[in-house]
């Protein structure tokens, strides 16, 4: 069949990614963006840095007009328009003007839905009071900035510590707000491992926002129809500007209501083609769930280069293409004030969600090497399969070079390593750049050593499930010095010397599980190896030790 | 058979790192380190920063002195002392004290070779003048830094446009001095393809360095025995401090009068245990070579980075271990200015010498969203295999994050990715990072729309050599505006506008190889594409276009 018409439904990263591509591939067929806001084409991961002034012209951040998309690929744009109904049957969707009120159909032969992900805004008592935003168009930067501008707010509130949250954060900071951080969970970055997350909220600490976890915002006081504090339900926040970062969700509604399938993680389901559960209708960018190449299973993980690459996919697929998209590693990075945190592959929670047997590894290093000005410091924690040394994933948080080295992970990880080809990796080195012996290649050594003797780690995240859980007392031992020991301890734990615990063992029963700490994972290591020799069945080490505890 | 003593010969890198490696294996084996120069365990790769003055003291370089070796870990260092000979059958070296003259005999169990490589002196008269150096040792580092100080030369040659001579070329014009790079070829960095280090020479020009090329040193001239000017073949330059930069090779005359066989490459060969032909000879670093893990060939490849990794898995082994290195990717970078250039895998020449038939693919562009600050342009180049998409090697030079993405692709090739892997890579993105669409996809994309198009793209190297074969006459075309043509002309090219080329081919044959160029390679491909499909056999468009055209 001869393709004539195809239909774009949404236009800010995924969609004209499509149409551009189908454009390319067929300099004929008829292509009409519809996109329900004003604006199209344009980079919302930029908001931030708009908000913060490091942008300083919110217009850099539209990549195209849609002039200049039907003058130069001759694609007709049509905004401000929603796509109310799609008859998946009869190819034909059901058009309103949002300015106009009028509706009209647009026959079509295949189409893309591409309506990507809306900000969640939680029903809190007072969320329409002036001053409340969310920021996740590029009308709310907008409109965020021009309140700032306005009213010059002094007192910020960010609900919701994931990365928009956070970067939300970093760019109020900037304005010389004083910001509160106010989160649901016990933690920050639910995408990163805990304790790593911990050394995010340290440095936001550090940095002088107010970081409240465990703490939803119950209710939004005003005064004149403007805001003026925030209520938990532990306490009165003063605030006169608030940003709701408490998430997004996939727009599917146009799909479900077609008939197209919606996956377990409640976007929309399409094949390695980006084709829905309906032939002829394919779907992209924020609103699609994909393959974790890692698990096998499906994952949402919208970002702006995923969409790009499977708006890509769509656009040339819906032209009759055989493109294909595999997955992806649920790669994630933010900046936030100094530090750089980012992830790849799988973390503690997703591996035991996935029934994977692993193990952490953690190390700190530095950028560069110790003699080169510049260097900064970071902590590196990699996933490793216990039956055969598979990669799984890698986090990292600290400063410089933290997106390189998760970078060379995530290729590591998309092409099958283990760890011996990781400790193989034929880095570039030179001083301006890394040390003689990255972190990765470290990293890699210990994780290869340690499956090799055999020694189990945990983490942060999974001491206290062992326990929580309570099949069995969990022996925590630690084996720093009383010089040591003054920076703080692990509640409930006993203090040994190293002697002491592979000497006698003190009180401990060899019998029970028993995770040992030191500073930062390299002395507990080589106790738990030797306890191991000695005939411990159970025992364990706390990687990254006390300097990566979270709290 | 029980190890007692294991002896290792060279102190720098990969000798300190087997020794230590050792120790943490057996704590009761004897390990003496012999070597011939003053220092030991230092980081040589940071004497061109400790002579700019990014590092202010040398010492820092030392990471270790042969009295920490003693009590750290017991292990005997002796400095100054030169291995004359071994006896691999009698377990029995013969070692001279150079401070002394004494003579003894040294019996191990095991051995491990960490010569290293040696700075090639070419024999210049003159070259015995003051003020002339070379740049591999500490020692050396000492001396060049004192005469520098002691003499504030100001006018210096740098004989040699490898990495060592590039970095100490801008070592020394950081000091102040007026510094002329002499290369005996017709173009600088070997180690890259012919267009990228194009573009090195260009920014050492525009930095104010003079860069003789095709010019090597004939006679260092001086006055009261001091260096007062270098004489080339075509000229007289007047210089108060020369830097020999003309290579290095591997210390291999201890092994070789052993009897240990040495590779095609000069070069110590070792099996993937890190052992010579010599049943308990290890040898590691700098002395030895490699398998090329894309060519499977021997390669030569020094590097401190690899130093340690071969190091570390001699120590193992001559402990009776099984550790393996399977090989290296030929990773280099340097920093030259303001610009950071480096490669892994297989450039355009060694794919040649493979006998691989791949292409070449070049993209330019920015480490970050155009909207961001601090965003930096850079050149990318991969090579892939015609056969099966496969990544053969890389190659970038330009701002920041050209590093992250050599490894990040370092990491593919390590693993065998293909186009399609490549351009699905899931990296970490957000605007301080990379463009939603980071060059490497983009140079994925571009390079598997090449090769399913089956269109085949040449580089410079690979024009010139077309054309200086004389098997069949080439037609260049030059599809450029004439605006464009302003900057220059690759000479032997007809202009043509696309209409023309595509349309009647002017008085171009169609049976002829045909390389079409524009300014940086997107309207080279299309035209390129276009005569492909009319029916033009031997068709090829210039990867990067004039914007990479190295002369």
């Amino acid at each position: 069949m001869k393709i004539n018409r195809l239909l774009v439904v949404g236009g800010v990263a995924a969609g004209p990614k499509a149409a551009a591509r189908a454009r390319r591939l067929d300099p004929e067929v008829e292509i009409t963006i519809v996109e329900r806001g004003e604006h199209i084409s344009y980079a919302a991961c930029g908001l931030p840095y708009f908000l913060s002034g490091s942008v300083n012209d919110s217009r850099v951040l539209l990549a195209r007009s849609p002039e200049e998309f039907k003058k130069r690929q001759n694609i007709k744009v049509l905004t401000r328009h929603l796509v109310e109904s799609i008859d998946p049957p009869g190819r034909t969707a059901e058009v309103r003007s949002l300015a106009e009120g009028r509706r009209f159909s647009l026959r079509y032969d295949r189409m893309v839905i591409a309506t990507g992900a809306g900000a969640l805004i939680p029903p809190i008592p007072g969320v329409d009071l002036e001053g409340v935003f969310t920021l996740r168009t590029y009308a709310d930067g907008l409109a965020l900035k021009d309140y700032i501008e306005g009213k010059s707010p002094r007192r910020a509130v960010v609900a919701g510590g994931g990365a928009v949250g956070l970067e939300a954060v970093e760019a109020l900071a900037a304005l010389g707000m004083k910001v509160c951080l106010v989160e649901m969970a016990d933690r920050i970055l639910p995408s990163l491992d805990e304790d790593l997350a911990g050394k995010v909220s340290a440095h936001l600490r550090d940095k002088g926002v107010e970081v409240h976890l465990g703490s939803g915002i119950a209710r939004i006081d005003g005064k004149n129809g403007r805001i003026r504090s925030v209520a938990t339900k532990k306490e009165e926040i003063a605030a006169d500007l608030l940003l709701l970062a408490a998430g997004i969700r996939p727009e599917t509604e146009l799909a479900r209501r077609a008939g197209v399938v919606i996956g377990p993680t409640g976007a929309i389901r399409v094949d390695e083609r980006m084709e829905t559960s309906l032939p002829g209708v394919f779907a992209a960018g924020d609103c699609v769930e994909l393959k974790h190449l890692v698990s096998g299973a499906p994952v949402w993980a919208p970002l702006g280069s995923t969409a790009n690459k499977t708006g890509r996919v769509a656009g040339e697929n819906a032209l009759g293409g055989s493109a294909t998209f595999e997955g992806v590693l649920g790669t994630l990075i933010l900046k936030v004030f100094d530090l750089t945190a980012a992830r790849t592959g799988l973390g503690a929670r997703e591996v035991k969600e996935a029934g994977l047997d692993s193990f952490p590894t953690v190390i700190f290093d530095s950028s560069h090497p110790h003699y080169y000005p510049g260097g900064e410091g970071y902590v590196l924690k990699i996933e490793a399969a216990n039956k055969d040394g598979r990669l799984l994933g890698a986090q990292a948080v600290g400063g410089t070079g933290v997106d390189k080295r998760i970078d060379t992970l995530g290729a590591a990880i998309r092409f099958g390593a283990d760890l011996g080809g990781l400790a193989e990796l034929d880095l570039a080195y030179a001083p301006p750049y890394s040390p003689a012996l990255d972190g990765i290649i470290t990293a890699a050594y210990v994780a290869a050593s340690k499956r090799t003797q055999g020694i189990r780690s945990v983490d942060a995240g999974r001491l206290k499930e062992m326990r929580s859980s309570g099949a069995e007392k969990v022996q925590l031992v630690d084996i720093r010095s009383p010089e040591e020991r003054k920076e703080g301890v692990i509640p409930g734990s006993v203090s040994l010397t190293p002697r002491e615990l592979i000497g006698s063992g003190g009180d401990l029963d060899p019998g029970l599980p028993t995770v040992v700490y030191c500073g930062q994972g390299i002395r507990s290591l080589r106790a738990a190896a030797a306890l191991k020799k000695a005939g411990w069945a159970k025992v364990f080490d706390l990687a990254g030790g006390y300097r990566l505890w979270p709290d």
